[in-house]
C-alpha cells in the first residue's frame, strides 16, 4: 500500500504536534514542512526536510494532503483559499463566528480546483462539535452545555501579555463543577458566562511595575474578562517556568433532554488533555487520512468533520471496524 | 417539503418508544405499524393504524423506511434482509458477533433491490461504536474500555426468568468505579469481567420455592453469572412492580492513549438513560432520516452508523449546523 504523503505548513506547536504524532500512523508518512521563515533558522526534530513557503508549488505531485498549522486570526483565512487551488488541506481554523465566511471562500477554491479541504477540525471545533451535533440530532427537544477546561487559554494568555508592565502569563479556564452538576441532573438551567467558567490568571510583572494597576486592567478586561470571576496570581519568572509550562486543556459537551413522559436521558462527552496541540495535531492527522480518501472518491471541495463518516478517519477496514469495533 | 414516511415493524417496547419519540421530529411521519400478530388484538397510543405484516407489500409506494423493531436472536437476522428487498430499513441487531455474517445478507439483498439498511443501530452498537471507532482513529496507541450500567439488562433477567420456581426478575448491570477511576487516571489496567461489572439481581420466588438452589443456579450460570460477582435479593411481587418496573441503563466508553513524550489523554463518553428503549428509539429514527437520504443521494446496500456522516442525522441543514453546532 502506498503511504498518504502528508505535509506541514507552518512550525508551531501545532507543526511540531503533528511531526511527533504522525509516527504513530503507518499509513501515513511525513514528506515536508513548509514555513515561511528561513528554512536554515529552524531545527526540527525528525529528519523531514524544512522547505521555504515559496517553494511549494514544486512539491504538487509529492504531497497528498496539507495540513495548514498557521493561526486562525490572519494565517488560515489567507492561506488556506490559496493552498487549496493546488493540494487538499487540513486546517483548524477556529473562530466559530467566521465559519461559514472561511468555509465558503474555501469550497469555492477547492471545487475548482478539484482538491478536498476539511476545514475547522481539532477538539473545539472538532469533536466537540461532532458530540453537539449527535446529541441534537438523537434529543432534539434537549439542551446542549459546552464546558472548557480546566486548561490553559492561549488567547486569554496572550491578552494579559499584552498589558503594560506584564513580562509573562498564562490563564487557566476552569469550568464550575456547581453548573456541571446541575446540567447532569436535567435541570437545563440558564447559565451566564461568570456561572459556567471562572479565569484564573498567573502573571509575571516586570520590576517595579503597578500590580494593582495591572491586577485591574485584567480583571475589567471586555470580552475577555469582564463577565468572568477572575483571581489574579503574581509569581516570579522561575515559578511560571516550573509550574506553568504545559499546555494541559479538555472539557464538557453535556446534552440533556426527555423522552416519554419525564423520562431524562444525559449524554456527555470529555476530553482530559496533558497536551492541547499534541492531541489537537491526533485529530488533524485523523482528518487528513479522511481527506485523501474523500479526494480520492471524488468528494471535492470544503468539508467540516460533520460531512464526514467516521470510519474515514480510521486506518482500520470497514470489515475490521464492524468487527473489532462496532 | 415532503415529509420522511416512516413505518415500524414490531410493537414491543422499541416499536412504542418509536411511536412515541417520532412526533418530536417535524421532517418525519408515522404512516403505519406492522405486526406478525393480529392487529386487533393491539391498542396502539397514536391514531397510526395497525396492520397485519402480510399486507406490507402493498405499502411499497407509501413508506420511505421501515424500522425494525424485532428481537436480534431469530426475529432481526431473518426479516431484515426479506424486508430490504422491498423497502429501506433501520434495525438494532445487537449480536456482536454476529455483525459480519448479518451486514454481509442485508447487504446482498439492499444493493440487488436499490434499497439502504442500517444494521445495528441504537447506543451499544450504535453511538459507542462511534465513540470507540473516533478515539481509537485519534489516538491509535491507546486503549478502550466499555462500561455498562447502572442498568437493567433484559438478556440478563430473562435468564433468570428460565429457572425453574422464578416468577419474575430484574437485573442490573453496574460498572465497578475503581476500575473505571483506574482507566480515567490512564493506567490502561487488564480487566476480568468479574473487575469490571456487578450483577445484581432482584428476583420474585414461585410460593414455596427452593430459594438456596435458585440462588446457587443463578450465581454459577455460565456466560451470564459464573464469572461475576452476584448478588440475588429475594422480593415480594408488589415490591418489583413498585421499584424495578422501569428500564434505565446507560454505560462509559473510556479510551485512553499517550502523545508526545508521555502526555496522557483520555477521552470519555457516557449515557446516562432513564429509558433504555425510549433513547434507542430516538437514536434510530435520526438513522433513518440518515437512511432515507442516503437512499435518494444513490448509497445502496447495508450501512452502519460508522458509514454515515453525523450531519446526515440531524435534521437542520448544513448550513445551520456549521453556524450554530460546529
Amino acid at each position: 500500500m502506498n503511504k498518504i504523503r502528508i505535509a506541514i505548513n507552518g512550525y508551531g506547536n501545532l507543526g511540531k504536534g503533528i511531526e511527533k504524532e504522525i509516527t504513530k500512523s503507518e499509513d501515513m508518512e511525513l514528506v515536508a514542512i513548509f514555513t515561511r521563515r528561513d528554512p536554515n533558522t529552524i531545527s526540527n526534530i525528525s529528519d523531514v526536510p524544512v522547505i521555504s513557503i515559496n517553494e511549494i508549488e514544486n512539491w504538487k505531485d509529492k504531497i497528498d494532503v496539507v495540513i495548514m498549522c498557521g493561526g486562525s486570526a490572519t494565517d488560515l483565512p489567507v492561506q488556506v483559499p490559496q493552498m487549496s487551488k493546488i493540494f487538499n488541506t487540513v486546517d483548524s481554523f477556529d473562530t466559530h463566528a467566521r465559519i461559514p465566511e472561511h468555509f465558503a471562500k474555501v469550497n469555492e477554491s477547492a471545487l475548482n480546483s478539484k482538491k478536498t479541504s476539511v476545514i475547522s477540525g481539532g477538539w473545539d471545533p472538532g469533536m466537540f462539535s461532532v458530540m453537539r451535533v449527535y446529541a441534537d440530532a438523537i434529543l432534539s427537544n434537549g439542551k446542549t452545555y459546552t464546558f472548557w477546561g480546566r486548561g490553559v487559554s492561549q488567547g486569554h494568555s496572550d491578552a494579559i501579555r499584552r498589558i503594560n508592565g506584564v513580562k509573562d502569563a498564562r490563564q487557566y479556564t476552569i469550568p464550575i463543577e456547581d453548573a456541571m452538576e446541575r446540567v447532569r441532573a436535567g435541570e437545563n438551567p440558564n447559565l451566564t458566562a461568570r456561572e459556567k467558567h471562572l479565569r484564573e490568571c498567573y502573571v509575571v510583572a516586570e520590576e517595579g511595575a503597578d500590580l494593582e494597576r495591572i491586577e485591574k486592567e485584567i480583571k475589567t478586561m471586555p470580552n475577555y474578562f469582564d463577565e468572568y470571576d477572575t483571581t489574579v496570581n503574581f509569581i516570579s519568572e522561575e515559578e511560571l517556568k516550573a509550574n506553568h509550562n504545559k499546555l494541559p486543556h479538555g472539557g464538557f459537551v453535556i446534552h440533556s433532554g426527555e423522552t416519554g413522559e419525564g423520562n431524562k436521558e444525559i449524554i456527555e462527552y470529555s476530553l482530559k488533555l496533558d497536551s492541547n496541540p499534541e492531541f489537537t495535531s491526533s485529530v488533524l492527522i485523523a482528518l487528513a487520512r479522511a481527506t485523501y480518501r474523500m479526494n480520492q472518491a471524488g468528494q471535492y471541495g470544503a468539508k467540516t468533520i460533520l460531512d464526514i463518516p467516521p470510519a474515514l478517519l480510521s486506518k482500520k477496514s470497514p470489515e475490521e471496524l464492524r468487527k473489532e469495533l462496532l
